[in-house]
């Protein structure tokens, strides 16, 4: 008998949207119905991603080319799908990733300088049709997040804020992106109102899911 | 008046082939006649390009996805054309560089398991028709190569060996895909004996440049 693949839940949003905190209450709701969940974040969830994703998070905002920021990763990401991703839907984990190509279409395709079709055709060339079984987007108005990503930084020494500190032009464009996305995807995307407390942004989040896979709400 | 734009030469050829020694030599000779030359390498250039190369040329044979590692030598060149070659060229500069794309070709697309099509899909995309205006492609028989590339190691004392230990079959794979490579592309390409000493291989290479740029022989 073949084993029933799992499911690939991912979670987007800008900066200080709360993903982070959602995505382990989103692990122990869904270990709780007695499946196996492997959360995973991007840039990273492998060894060699995680070296990557020191290439992006840290340093001058200005670092990179935007091209070479795109590759980087989509470098990260071939070596998270094939190293972590689909080992575990294959033998029946569901996966849930804090960030994945929605991230890189938003950050770099709109907001950034590569452009929206030149990210999709390096997605289709990388992965092909690969995409999430389902992409929840937190959605909350720029200078909240900010807000809340800066008391983050600040409470954790965190130097991962290379993204944070764009400016809120890029960070606008961002949110609208998302919005976006979702706009041209509702099959697959659902935007949640992260503005709430975490209880209440649970509940929502938990909602969307459970509709979308027929789980006990 | 515009600047005659420079010329984009590119040493090529598997381990120990003696790019390294070679390139300084031609550096030399092309200031001789008064030209402004940069010499650089990939993967590298920049300083964001060196801190991917740390990725690519140490540590384990096996630690990368053959996608992820194409992709991180595109993330470099994309970086390298950009910041370092492209401004070099535009300001009338000769570039002559250890490494360029056809090093991904040979190593990913031929000898590694992507495939020629995909690493051209890539090139195309990210550079476009950008290629260099001459390639010299250093041939020499696998096992000279690599003791060549051994004694370095043990004198330099580099871990930049990662490439190295690839077993031989990879890198008899990687001597015929760059003859392979010459073949197709004869306009842009020239193939010189390396088995030879330093100073008769300098010369092999100079008359074949020197020919292609009508310059002094």
């Amino acid at each position: 008998m073949s084993v029933k693949p799992g499911r690939f839940i991912t979670l987007e949003g800008g900066e200080g949207a709360g993903k982070s905190t959602q995505i382990k209450r989103l692990v122990v709701a869904l270990q709780g119905l007695g499946l196996e969940v492997v959360q995973t974040r991007e840039p990273g969830g492998t060894p060699g991603a995680e070296a990557i994703r020191g290439l992006l998070v840290t340093g001058d905002t200005a670092r990179w080319e935007a091209d070479t920021e795109a590759l980087l990763h989509y470098a990260a990401r071939a070596e998270h799908v094939a190293k972590t991703v689909k080992p575990a839907l294959s033998r029946g984990a569901w996966v849930v990733s804090d960030r994945f190509a929605d991230s890189t279409m938003a950050y770099q395709g709109y907001a950034g300088q590569v452009g929206r079709e030149r990210i999709a055709a390096l997605h289709k060339l990388v992965l092909g049709d690969f995409q999430p079984d389902l992409t929840l987007i937190l959605d909350l108005p720029v200078a909240e997040g900010l807000r809340r990503a800066g008391a983050r930084a600040s409470a954790t020494g965190s130097n991962e804020d290379r993204y944070e500190r764009m400016g809120l032009q890029f960070h606008e464009a961002l949110r609208a992106a998302f919005l976006d996305i979702a706009k041209r995807e509702p099959g697959r995307c659902q935007v949640v109102d992260a503005a709430g407390d975490p209880d209440s942004v649970a509940v929502a989040l938990w909602a969307g899911l459970a509709a979308r896979f027929n789980l006990a709400a």
